[in-house]
Formats: C-alpha cells, sequence, structure tokens
C-alpha cells in the first residue's frame, strides 16, 4: 500500500497526517500515548504487530518499532520474550478537568489596596534597561549568581537606600529576594535558626501574611496595638516576642507615622531584648507634606532587618525587593535566599540597576508623586463633595487613606451594598487580628484609580458612607 | 555673612557644597547622619542652635531647622522644651567592613558540574522575548498574578513538556517556580503538609540540596543505592519514604537511564504505599543516542510532581522552572509558591512564553545540542589520547560524564593534583549521602568548556586519571 496523505488504523483510532509537518514518529508516539491514557487502549491489551501497524499506516517497519521501543523504554507498554507487545499497568490516567476561568464584573471603581498604577508602569524604559542589561551582562553572570544577587544591583541599592531612606549599609549587606513576602520569609526563618520564637505584629496591621510567615518558620505570631503615634511600644514589651514587624514611615494600613519617641523607644526594646526589628518600607516613596522620615535601619543597622521594594514604586509583577541586613545575620540571610530559591533572575537585577543609575527610576517616582498626589486631592474633594463630614485619615503618604465610618455603619454592610453600586470597598476588619469591638473602617486605595474613576466612585456610594444603612433609602 | 561656593562647620566637620548642584538640605541632613553613625557627634552631644549652625555655613535658619525637625522625626536627635536638641542615644554604629572579593585563578579548563554553555545564552532573541513582552502583556498582568504563573507560560509549557517529554499536563496544573531548587522545596512542605514524614533520595545523587529541602519541610531525608538499572526501588521498598526524589531520563551523577522494568516498579511503590515521586527532568532535552526517553509523569500524573527547569537548556540566571501538579495537590502546591513569595515575575515568563511559541527555543536546543554533541566526541577523544583506557560513562544524554579511576587512585588527590595544573575537577564523593568504600570517580561537567578546553584540560591531566598518583612522576 502506497504511503497517502493521511492514514489511520482505525482499531487503534490512531492516525497519521503527512501534511502537518510533524515527524511521522512524533505523530504515532504521541497517538499511542494518548490512546494509552486516555484508555482506548486498555491495560493487558495487545498492540499489533509492527509489522501489521506499519503496513495498516503506510509507514516503514523500522520507524513502528522505534516508537514500541520508545513507549517500552517509558513505561506504557511491556513486552517478554517471544510474547506480544501490551499496555502495561498503570500507564492509563483519567483525564483532568479544567477549571473554568473566574470572571469579575466590571467595576466604576476599585478602592483595592496595595496596588500602584499598573498602566504607569515604564514599558519604554523597562524594555530599555532589559536589553542594556542583556548586552552587557558579562557571561558567567548567566550562570548560579551570589545568593545575595548582582552585585551591581546591591551596589545600587546601597546607594539608593542611603540616599533616599537614610539607610546605612554597604552592598555586602544586602540581599535582593523577589519581594517583601519572601524577604520577610527569609528573615522570620533566619532568625527562627538564632532562637527567637515570637514575632509581633502591628494590629491593625498585615496579621495573615506575618501569621502564615511565622508560621513556615515555626513561630508564633502575636498582635501589638497601634495607636495614632504608631505601635505601642510598652505593650510589645509586655509580650514574649524577640521581633516585631512594622511599617514605621507610614503605617499600614492606618497610615500613621511612628512618632519620634515611639521610635527611639522600639530601638531601646530591641536592645534590652535582644531583639530584632523588621522594617517594612513599602511605600515611603511617596510622601506629600514633607521629606519621608528615614529608615529605622540606619539607626540601629544590627537589629534592623530593612525590607524594601518595587512593588509600589514600579509594579508587583517584577517581584523584586531586597533586604539590609544586620552584618552579623547577613551570611545567614543569604543561605536562606540560597536554600530557597538560589537567588533571583540576573538579568531582572541589572536591569534595575540601570534603571536606577539612569535617573529613569527617579523621573518614574518624580513623575508618580505628581499622579498620586493628584488623585488624593480628587479623593479629598469627591467626599467632601458627596460624603461631606467623612473623616478620612492617613494621607500624608502613600495611596490609601482611612474612612472612618459612621456610628451603628457596619463594614460588610456597607462593602455589600457598594459592591451592588459596582465600586469596589475594603473593610479595615480584614487587617484587624480579632474580632473585636473595632470601629468601621474602610481602606481605601486609589493607587490604581484614575481620578476620574475616584470622582465617579465616590459620588455613587457617599450616601453609604455618611449615614448609618439603615437610614439609606433602597 | 554671604553665603560661598563651599563652606563648612569644622566643629561638626560638616559642610555643604554649592556646586555639587545636591540640595542644600539634603547635604546637611546626609551630613548629620553620618556624623552621629561615625561618632563622631557622641551620644547626648549638644548641637549647635540652628541659628548659630546657619550662619557657619550660609544657610537660611529655617532650612537648619527642617533638617533639625527631619532627623528628630527619625531618632537621630532628641530635644526637650526649653533644652538644647542632642544627639539621641542608640544612633550611632560601628562601620561595617566589606568583606573582600573572592578571586578565583584562570583555569586551563574547569570541569564543573550542571553548568550549561553560558556564552551560547541567545541574548537576541532573549531580548527580543522581552520586548515583545513588556509591550504585550496587558496590564492587569503587571499586578500581582496568580501565584501558578502567568497564564500564558502555563500554557506554552504544557504544550511543550506534551510535545517534548510525554507530559500529561494542563496549564491549570502547572506552577511556575524560581528552578528546581524552589520547587524541591514546594513539594516537600506540600507533602509534608499532606503527612509525608520522610523522603527518598538517589546515592549517589544530590544530597545536600535534597536534605536542605527535607529539613526546612520538617521531613527525614533517607538515601536509597543507584545502579546501572537506576534507583534500587527494592531498597526504596524497604525505608520508610512516601516520596522520593529521581532523575529518570538521565540520572544525576551517574547518567544512568531508569530501565522499564524499574520505571513501573517505581510507579508501583507508589500506588501502593500512597507515595508520591518527584521527577527532577533537569538536562532531559540533551538526548545524544534517541529520543529522551518521557517524563515519569507521563505514566502517572497523580503521583508524579513533575520539575522542569530552563537552568540548563537557556541558563540558570533566568531561574525559571515548572512544576506539573498531581491535580489533586496543585491548589496546595500554588498556595506554597504564594506563601513563599507570591509568585514570580511576569514579564520573564511572558518572554519565555513567547520564545517557545516563536520557535526560537527549539531552535536553541537544536543549536546546542550539536555544540554539547561536539564536546562530547572532544571530550572521549581526549581521553583516548591522553588517559587511554580511562572508563567513561554516563554520556547517553547532557554534558557531563562519569570518569571511574583506578583502583588505589583517591579522588581528593587527583583532584589536587589536577588543580595544581590549572584544571577543575570535581569528585563523584560530593554526590554520595555517606562516606561508604564507594570507587574512586570524578564527575566530568563540559557544557561551559570549550572543545579546545576539553582537549587542553584533558591532555593537561590525562596522566593523572590512568595510573594511581603514587607512581605520577612529580
Amino acid at each position: 500500500m502506497p504511503p497517502e496523505w493521511s492514514s489511520s488504523s482505525p482499531d487503534l483510532l490512531l492516525s497519521v497526517d503527512r501534511t502537518s509537518g510533524r515527524p511521522l514518529r512524533a505523530q504515532l508516539e504521541h497517538g499511542l500515548r494518548d490512546a494509552i491514557r486516555t484508555g482506548r487502549l486498555e491495560v493487558g491489551e495487545r498492540l499489533p504487530s509492527s509489522r501489521e501497524l506499519a503496513r495498516t499506516l503506510g509507514l516503514s517497519r523500522g520507524l513502528v518499532q522505534e516508537c514500541y521501543a520508545q513507549l517500552l523504554a517509558e513505561g506504557y507498554l511491556v513486552t517478554r520474550p517471544g510474547s506480544a507487545t501490551r499496555v502495561a499497568a498503570g500507564s492509563a490516567t483519567a483525564s483532568v478537568a479544567a477549571r473554568p476561568p473566574a470572571v469579575a464584573p466590571r467595576l466604576v471603581a476599585d478602592f483595592r489596596c496595595g496596588v500602584p498604577d499598573l498602566g504607569s508602569f515604564p514599558v519604554q524604559d523597562w524594555v530599555w534597561a532589559m536589553r542594556e542589561a542583556a548586552r552587557g551582562m558579562p557571561t558567567v553572570e548567566f550562570d548560579y549568581g551570589d545568593p545575595r544577587g548582582a552585585a551591581a544591583l546591591r551596589e545600587v541599592l546601597a546607594g539608593y537606600v542611603r540616599r533616599v531612606r537614610a539607610a546605612a549599609a554597604g552592598p555586602e549587606h544586602i540581599v535582593v529576594c523577589n519581594g517583601y513576602a519572601q524577604g520577610l520569609g527569609l528573615a522570620l526563618r533566619t532568625l527562627a535558626d538564632i532562637g527567637v520564637q515570637e514575632v509581633a505584629f502591628e494590629d491593625p496591621g498585615s496579621p495573615g501574611t506575618v501569621t502564615a510567615a511565622a508560621g513556615m518558620a515555626g513561630m508564633r505570631a502575636v498582635p501589638v496595638p497601634v495607636d495614632e503615634h504608631g505601635i505601642d511600644v510598652r505593650a510589645l514589651s509586655a509580650t514574649d516576642a524577640r521581633a516585631v514587624v512594622v511599617t514605621p514611615a507610614h503605617q499600614w494600613p492606618t497610615g500613621v507615622a511612628l512618632a519620634p519617641e515611639r521610635r527611639l523607644a522600639l530601638l531601646a526594646w530591641a536592645r534590652d531584648h535582644d531583639a530584632f526589628v523588621i522594617e517594612d518600607d513599602y511605600d515611603a516613596e511617596f510622601r506629600y507634606d514633607r521629606e519621608p522620615v528615614g529608615a529605622l535601619q540606619g539607626l540601629e543597622p544590627h537589629r534592623v532587618i530593612g525590607l524594601g521594594t518595587v512593588s509600589k514604586s514600579l509594579a508587583p509583577a517584577l517581584r523584586i525587593g531586597w533586604m539590609i541586613c544586620p552584618p552579623h545575620l547577613t551570611d545567614a540571610l543569604a543561605e536562606e535566599k540560597h536554600r530557597s530559591d538560589r537567588g533571583g533572575p540576573a538579568l531582572d537585577q541589572h536591569a534595575l540597576a540601570i534603571l536606577i543609575e539612569s535617573g529613569r527610576f527617579d523621573r518614574h517616582l518624580r513623575r508618580m508623586r505628581a499622579t498620586y498626589a493628584a488623585r488624593r486631592t480628587a479623593l479629598l474633594a469627591a467626599v467632601a463633595e458627596h460624603a461631606p463630614g467623612l473623616p478620612v485619615t492617613g494621607l500624608a503618604a502613600g495611596f490609601h487613606a482611612v474612612a472612618h465610618l459612621p456610628a451603628h455603619a457596619t463594614e460588610d454592610e456597607v462593602i455589600a451594598a457598594a459592591r451592588t453600586r459596582a465600586v469596589g470597598l475594603y473593610g479595615m476588619s480584614s487587617c484587624r487580628a480579632g474580632h473585636t469591638e473595632a470601629p468601621a473602617q474602610l481602606v481605601l486605595g486609589f493607587g490604581n484609580v484614575s481620578e476620574r474613576g475616584i470622582a465617579a466612585g465616590i459620588a455613587a456610594i457617599g450616601d453609604l458612607l455618611t449615614r448609618p444603612l439603615d437610614d439609606t433609602p433602597r
């Protein structure tokens, strides 16, 4: 039988297609594997001889024999001397159902927090920096590298955090990581290794993130209240914690700055308790009223692990952050990073170094400061117009604010009512460690909402924010 | 006193430079912080009044007041009503000494393993793919994404592993990770969560990597011997392990392929013991004698976690790998990835998807197969010429081989002697779990050594490889 453009073996539901351009042997192998996996060929079933199948499909016998040998080697088939080739036991598998994609409804405004303006990511600058990085990176840096990250980036970051954050760090004590969450995990595991068994965190704050990271490190996590001056250091002292995760420059989510006397008290606590401060410097680049308060790390580099990230200044999708390490812990933190994933991607790190060095990063930050300042103004204007009297706090920096709902209002009801008007709101309760009788508050993220969106969003829900739901006409 | 180009306060060793272009306030702040950190300004020391310092430096008093306010806020300074401003306690820090950089001597040839040809990284193709990725990526993907990784890459990888590795995976069951080490860690932590307490690994193999990852997951790790057919499944059955890490396609480091009957026995073991196989498919793309043996994962997707990586096919520095997950474990593995670092960098993932989709990845692999095949030939030729009779095995795939040293030779002595001739050699003993009376062997990596380097390197040490050191003239 002469080969045709396409031929098939009806018994096995196998076919080969000579017009596809795919090698015939590959087609046959894949066809056989599929038939076995889907159960069309059952366990123990006898396959046709290579001669038979070759004739049926118009292939050479050698090609079919190669296929059988391959599938024998892979364990799909079994054979015994003098016996037919059969489907091996355990080679069939159930097909795997796909999950339906989640469909998010389109919102007028989504005041989700922690997201910068994604549309402002400097695509051209990043592509430029990547090209420069790829062309300029020494060949040896395509290998596994220093687990602390590319030396070029650590050098640039050391200068950057010194200049912008008043941090005190040489490049040798910076460990580049994949963002805040990884840095926190590495820090807690390192501290656990030196005997720290309990870590405190701010309440309200990020109870889920810290508790999960503490759990992975085998540590307990304990909340400590935050008031209008930041974390309550006296309450911290009353715990057994020898580590604390704080956001001194712009407390997440209340937005207060840690008061000067509290800063000193916190560092004194660390010294007195042989304890460590993990400083989350998440949005320090964006402050509106004055220069940002310098990092705590600069005051006490031996007791503070400084965590920085580009998730707010550039985009979360880059997954680049850094740890400023106490000198005596740097090796241990680098070792944790190595054990965790052997270090981060070198090209991305070189690109970020080039972006900062070139001044394009600073230019981007200046542009974004103006963008967020305008959105902040828009938010205040919209609240003044559509929710007059609503107290809004925490706006000295960053791109979120706290709205204080009236007495008797509940977060859940306001959020649900806003959702029916296509506005995404988020409650403070998800930032709280316990379900105490806390006042109802919303955390309004405006980093990724346009001025127009802010105005429209607040206009749509202003009434919900200023009076108890029961009085709201439905 | 009129402002001059540069002025200084000799008491404080402070100066400002009007020609530098840096804001005067920033200069003064940084100068004060430095003076405090380095101890030039001591704890408790009184600062000059803002009026005094302004006059000395030729600055406005308001500017000095702003500086002091900033450093008060940061905790470098303290003040009490009616009292002078002083340096705060705990604000001084010891300076941090830099570690001297390690200098590696230049070698004639370095037969280190696990490194592909770094100079062949397709820089132009990668830059092109990055540009396409950055321009084409939807804005929303600059946000935190699916912890499993970009859908576009998972889609492409599912097709790739099906086509090239005979794996059975839909994109919904792939989790992109930062390379093998992270994937292994995520897999072990996930298995620990469902009650697996002991993981077996191949001996010889990667005892350090598996033991470290097991330790982080709170698991015991136990070695199981490898013979010429791969891992000894009978010995595996005798352990309490309910997970095993294997390299079936090309055992690391012996280079044997897991024999067909062992493949089936291993899967039967997994079924019988409710156990899991972690399949490290590290260099499956490079096989010289025939098509690579398909992945075990395709035979038993519910019991095999498949780990792939581009560290060998492109470059370690990209830090991209993937896990093919058993459907019932996908959510848990994705959750571990999320807890670990919130997912990998999206642009890199899109770039890899584009590289594979465009056919440029396959083209690169074809080129590299030819490169490594030529190096393999060069190695065999050099051994035949300079170390005749030296048994070399494990060369059916990948870019390393095992050289079997003569009786009485010791790995350490051969390695040390080679080092004096500027040739880097590596012993099998570092791949062994125990220090048993194992034969002396070298693992020769030739992925990142040119043909010329291979020839020169083997020529320089051939005599060391074929007779006991005692007979070597010194």
